[in-house]
């Protein structure tokens, strides 16, 4: 497990930060993505690209009803080296240990690599397995841009992919009997439990939010204050408007990335641009919290005079995973804990679109996450793959 | 006149915004430095180049005492057509008007470029004119970098300069007589006043700071609130407390520029970095301003758990131009309005500098600057052009 740990680490690694650039169909992507192709040939296992961008690695041949488990390699903006690729790597380790003890699949099985997760070039989260489920519209996936302008139709056709390809991938779905994501948790569920491997039970609902504040570019030294019409006053105030709603609501709501218009020292914004992530353990909330911002966001912009546009660019209803399987998941762990958690994952978007799935999560020692500070301890990690291969041993028997 | 502004005007346009982006060293500013160069020469005028950057374009031989006329060519980013360009161009135009006019200077007379004037690039606003007057460090200069990490001194160097000559240059300083810029007016002083040239008499004092707020990149789904330590709401506070103190203090001051890291959707930032833009009538009153946001600054990041650093990039003083020269100028032009600016023109530098400096003001119908939706009626700036021949050819007598 440690040389296909050590052999993935250095793959788009930025050297200032420490931090992951690993982004769909970008360059550092297309490494993990060989590094993936080799390490499951090594492993005698056949890898099939589906149209969306997935990865699917073959124990024996590909089939109905098959046990998947498998992660994603792409990374948030400086992200940390344990979201996603501990999943794909305890994935393979599992192999590894189910073969050493002689194990052979009853059920087809795969490990699989879905594309696009953190949604951080393409701006949609788990974009290969929303398109794969049908979750997502292929014309307007296809006419998503990053932040060069370049289109997700673009992005493939560069990497050879065919665009025509992309979405609802009825065969593929169906042939997936039960999934299995192992994931570093990403907050401190563990640590304050004592364990180092616990089962995910929920995904909160979740959703982005884009917010547009239109004002007037003008000279930051000559404008009288009452003449300005100044975006980066209503989004400044949204920003702790969205935090106090959901304080007050119990959930969370975060604004992490902004683009402002001219971006220039002593003008006056014409425009700031920034998304709101907000989650909540259930959509009405979070649809409450959401409109409440969107309604302070409306309130300042009228004192501004400032437009404000919101746009939902994705949303993803809370999530429970498949009981029975959440279940046998933490009686063959010996009774791990079994929690909840605020992230989006692959896994849930497979739930949502019927298919039986499940998590591990493994101890995140800080809870940090989406960082380059973002650890766990390798005596965990691999605590985690181990059980992962005790689940699986158990499925595809 | 008209030719001149024309053969100007697509250089360096952004098509898409339809504002400017020339900025000192690039590409869009090297092709109106030729612009310049060509335009000079057409009219028999000999260009020279300082070792800051600013070029010079005699009328006659360069020596003491002279009369200069000019502005600069840069733009901020998605900058208006008249901010700099106008007072260059009518400069030009004035020397055919006193040629038409048979005017033979007796005095020597330049007609000058400065560079960087909108720091746009550098981060100091009317870089070429403080190196020239000897208000900033040259070593200092040199280190500044773009926001690709292009060093001055790198700039320069690409650009066939040599970064070694920037700095106070006594020579060039001394042989200034007096500076008399037009300049577009950047507020409503002359619509109000129902005037389409005016006389500036006084710069507020003005500066730039820049804020690094410093948080814990993390998770946007999974990090509680309460363990969060995220700049982007100690930046918001901040953006809203500036606003608040500027009022107060019958001042103005501006957050226009942001970079986020790592400005993802779902992490939650490791540092927002924002620069303020403060002006205000004395420099005693800057101070305060300045003081209490970053105070409020402090004490919202110790709330936050984040850490806050305040660095000033650059500071001038209020600055009122020539008494005599400003009384000389509204005498010539029939009484025209006097009034003060809070923008920072090179004039005002080179007034702190001890020559004799005062400026024209070309009436802004809406106000509008630093934005592409600048603009100047066409009779306001004839009527600026006229004008400033008429200064020129007493000056020059």
């Amino acid at each position: 497990m440690r040389e296909l740990w050590d052999a993935l680490l250095p793959l788009g690694r930025d050297p200032a930060s420490g931090g992951y650039r690993r982004h769909g169909w970008d360059a550092a992507e297309a490494e993990c993505r060989a590094w993936f192709r080799s390490a499951a040939r090594d492993r005698g296992l056949t890898v099939e690209e589906d149209g969306n961008g997935n990865l699917w690695a073959w124990w024996g041949e590909p089939g109905g009803d098959a046990v998947v488990t498998g992660s994603h390699l792409d990374s948030v903006p400086d992200g940390g080296a344990y979201d996603g690729p501990l999943g794909v790597v305890s994935a393979l380790a599992a192999v590894d240990l189910l073969r050493a003890r002689g194990v052979r699949p009853r059920r087809p099985f795969a490990v699989a690599v879905f594309a696009e997760e953190e949604g951080s070039r393409f701006g949609i989260a788990c974009l290969g397995s929303r398109l794969l489920a049908g979750r997502l519209d292929a014309d307007h996936a296809r006419a998503l841009a990053d932040r060069d302008g370049v289109t997700l139709e673009r992005a493939l056709s560069d990497a050879g992919a065919d665009p025509a390809a992309i979405g609802l991938d009825h065969e593929r779905l169906r042939r997936i009997g039960c999934f299995v994501e192992l994931h570093v948790e990403q907050g401190r569920g563990l640590v304050d439990l004592d364990a180092p491997v616990g089962v995910g039970s929920a995904s909160w609902a979740h959703g982005r939010w884009r917010f547009d504040f239109a004002g007037e570019a003008n000279h930051a030294g000559t404008t009288r204050l009452a003449d300005r019409r100044d975006p980066m006053l209503t989004f400044a105030n949204t920003v702790l408007s969205a935090r106090k709603k959901a304080r007050q609501a119990g959930t969370v709501a975060t604004v992490g990335r902004v683009e402002v218009t001219p971006d220039g020292t002593n003008a006056i914004p014409s425009l700031v641009r920034a998304w709101l992530d907000a989650r909540a353990p259930d959509a009405p909330t979070l649809a409450e919290v959401v409109a409440a911002t969107e309604r302070a966001a409306h309130e300042r912009g009228g004192r501004d005079g400032v437009d404000v546009t919101v746009t939902q660019e994705s949303g993803t209803p809370e999530t429970s995973f498949d009981a029975a399987l959440v279940h046998r998941l933490a009686e063959l762990l010996g009774g791990v804990p079994v929690l909840p958690t605020g992230a989006g994952h692959d896994a849930g978007v497979l739930a949502t679109a019927g298919v039986p799935a499940a998590m591990l999560f493994v101890r995140n020692p800080t809870g940090v996450s989406h960082s380059p500070a973002e650890h766990a301890d390798w005596s965990d990690c691999e605590a985690g793959a181990e059980a992962l291969a005790r689940v699986l041993e158990d499925l595809v028997a």
